[in-house]
């Protein structure tokens, strides 16, 4: 404890419980994520949909599983919309253990006859170690949201699937902890990971979040991995969902994941951020012609 | 001091020195900045040039204007890149008292001279109300930066000049207390006010701001004043100005301000995020393309 | 989508799957962490140590468990220095899957050994619901860290465990997000839970994380249970460990947790905010006489 | 714009316009604030009363001067507390232009008197470099408040004048900004300049700031110069303050400034964070006991 505060620490051990900026002890060159480690960008299937090519992933979908009517109309509704992947949450992580948890395995069934229905491949959230032998039966991506963007048991865990691992960026994770955390997966052999900037913990309460595009470019630029963005949580209001979306794709996302309902006021969760299903597909429209502008594409259904 | 910490204290009065969330004693309508009070988009005149309108305004130039030459060059690339306003800065507010401060009225000159010979109407920063008289006689927009968003009198004096503002965001600042602070300048009678988010301290230090993009559909839904963005500032890296430039465009920006310059490496500063001309090129081209879809224009120069 | 951008958000329903503002759903008396729900303090029994009691708890010890000796040394200069709990990481949360990632069950049995040998009881972090069965045998008490703070499964586990847990606040937590974790633990019975301030993430780099000491009394107005502060990790620097430990005394808190080392520079981890064990000698020293004056107290060792 | 982004940007020259951490061009030992430049610390003189010091400044009064009785009656009360100096506002920083603005120079008349009749010194705020010539002629010490922490003019303006300067860390000013921030004062020949940690921008709105006491001991270990906190805008809760006080004065700091009023709930401003004169009376005896303990001293008046 000699010398002044924060003088000569380089030259003392990397602190390490809670190295969260610490050093990472390997060169770029050696991390799987990185860019010098592979120079061509990752495409990840999800489903027989490829994230990460000129076209765009649109994920999509209402935030719980309510009930097999529910998922059902809005994969159909989706399907429609020309998004090309469905979304919907079964375990749900929530702040209070009072909470609506989510259906479990009776959302996985639910979600898996709307995908046979639509044939549009299904994404959803896993939040135990336990349950991905479970969800790896019903979903073709499993999804690690925020708060576990830490969960080390999880990462691994879901890095000893055989299915790609969306992983969301922590609340105040920074860049390095984002990726590092993706290095946990693929360290267990899983290199099918697609990042998603979903919003960081802001500066002020008059939006839930700071969607931090920066993330988007800076990332590519480091990793051969898929960015994609969420702007409904990244915003948590559906009015601002639009814009965002654009920007996300104009800045180089490869996609984005949306929550959306044909009656977002009914829905049981997230209701404030959730576009209707009509919104959606004048989105994709826009999006769609956007994406020629930036050189990549989205296929839109032909209108009947 | 009764009750719980947290508790009740909506009945007690608001705070006030430093009541930076604080209520402000007036409904929306009676905010001179609101849509409720106007709800046509302001379209500001910066020397002949419309901010606000279906034209975008890109203002470009050098972080400091260092001499004659070097500002008339960059302005005649700036004016042949399609760019429609000269950005340079005479007058530096630096966080060391012993850091170049900038030429001041000889910068000036230089800046109106620059303007002369390419027509570029030219915006500069105003760091303190006594040389407000002086900017006003070579400059065509003052700016004031995001580090004096929360300086009233600089404020208030900009509001009795007879030229448009630029007022950027204080890095810490809610949506709130940003309009505000344009109420500050709108309430002396000057209603030709421009908004500009230039990034917001972040929570890592691996970009130098967090350019929050959420800002820009958020304050085009609450104010009829035209809103823009500094991607220069905002993500502190030169590689990322292109992208965030675009995702500005895309969710609803009125233009950017971008720091430019012939040899960006020999600028005395900002020379990290600063981009050279030929890059600007190249952006504007992106952006003319973008702008289509988003309803948007920017005219481009006849290639010679 | 009809209205302004954050307006009547009220009157729509509450937002869920990463609802971590958002309502709880229950009143304040329902909640078992509250005040309204228990007025009198909880005492937390550490392996015959009370927490939240009169007496002030002083967990000390290395970041990592590296060997027999390195523990056994360790726990001996600690127990001379009148800390009262033994801490040592056995399983290691790193940001890295490179890094080293604790001794696992043999660090548990050092650590029981060096337990035996003096007669503290012994603190240890568990990262995985997995472990729990495993670290219940040879731990006095459960620590969660800050990275886990939202991992519902592991908080579940905890409580159904018959050992007491200390709960770390997550990097960007907020305080009712924070007891609502510790709502996770008591709602499975176990109502034996410490919180911990640990630092949150902070708006510059020149510190590892900012300590919010603000969190002691506003935590200890709201709920029952007891408060200890980590100023190893709130300030990243062992030159203010010293400094801020008197502050979290000062300002209510239970008791502190502190990485200690008899040759800090020699650690594998943490080596920059481990203070030596002869620091923590004069640092037991200062808080036993400013315990007086808070009306808390330290025993001291007799001096041989 | 070659290389990946944030590689090689040490090699490139540093950013300027806003490089609020960038570098100061000048190594320590040539800043006047720094400990390697004078490593005795200086003791402020306000009007007798000596800040740096072994014995504690405590300055205390209403957020905003009301009337020349309000004041007078305070100033007794903050007089029999044992509180050493007088704080008051005249003239008030708003957030809206709409809001009470302070009495100004009446409110400068009121204080003088009130401190005539009790002998204590007075500090108040200044907001512009016209009103310092002004505020000179009835304050003893001019302070500087957070949102004009970067506003040169003003620095400068307060560096020329005869008195003592108390200088507020801005919102979300990093430690470096702060003292160069007091660099401005102090390169014009005003060496009496006290620092004083006040809350920065936290991560939640549950309190309005976060007082982030580890600013005291790093800053006391960088600069010579006295370091006070504000525990009433640092938490924005009456509840807190003496708490919060008692951390201040546990790790380190020279002294606190609060606010207090007869009846907080009849204070025209900050009501919610300002401590009656009866809890000052109590809090004072606290801090006067914890003084001695941390080697300092508050004179407590004679019981009558």
């Amino acid at each position: 404890m000699t010398g002044k505060v924060g003088t000569n620490t380089e030259s003392r051990k990397v602190a390490c419980a809670a190295s969260v900026a610490g050093s990472i002890g390997r060169t770029p060159e050696h991390l799987l994520s990185s860019r010098e480690h592979k120079s061509v960008g990752t495409v990840v299937d999800i489903g027989g949909v490829p994230v990460g090519n000129t076209e765009l992933a649109v994920m999509a979908g209402p935030c719980a599983v309510e009930s097999a009517e529910q998922i059902l109309r809005i994969a159909r509704e989706v399907k429609a919309s020309g998004a090309n992947i469905l979304r919907g949450g079964a375990f749900k992580p929530r702040t209070s253990p009072y909470d609506f948890q989510g259906l479990g395995k009776a959302g996985l069934e639910y979600l898996r006859a709307a995908s046979s229905d639509t044939g549009l491949p299904v994404i959803t959230e896993v939040i135990d170690p336990h349950h991905i032998e479970l969800v790896v039966k019903y979903a073709d991506c499993l999804q690690i949201g925020a708060r576990n963007m830490h969960n080390y048991s999880l990462l691994r865990e879901a890095g000893r699937s055989p299915r790609p691992v969306l992983l969301k960026r922590g609340l105040s994770a920074s860049y390095k902890e984002f990726l590092l955390a993706a290095e946990y997966v693929m360290a267990e052999g899983n290199n099918q990971v697609i990042l998603c900037e979903r919003g960081i913990r802001g500066l002020s309460n008059e939006l839930r979040f700071t969607l931090d595009l920066n993330a988007v470019p800076y990332l590519k630029d480091r990793t051969h991995l898929p960015v994609i963005v969420d702007p409904s949580h990244g915003t948590g209001n559906a009015r601002l969902v639009p814009a965002m979306s654009r920007a996300a794709i104009a800045c180089g996302a490869d996609g984005i994941i949306v929550e959306t309902h044909y009656s977002p006021k009914d829905s049981i969760s997230d209701a404030i951020q959730t576009i209707s299903t009509a919104e959606l597909i004048q989105l994709i429209r826009e999006l769609a012609a956007l994406a020629k502008v930036v050189g990549r594409r989205i296929p839109l259904p032909l209108v009947k």
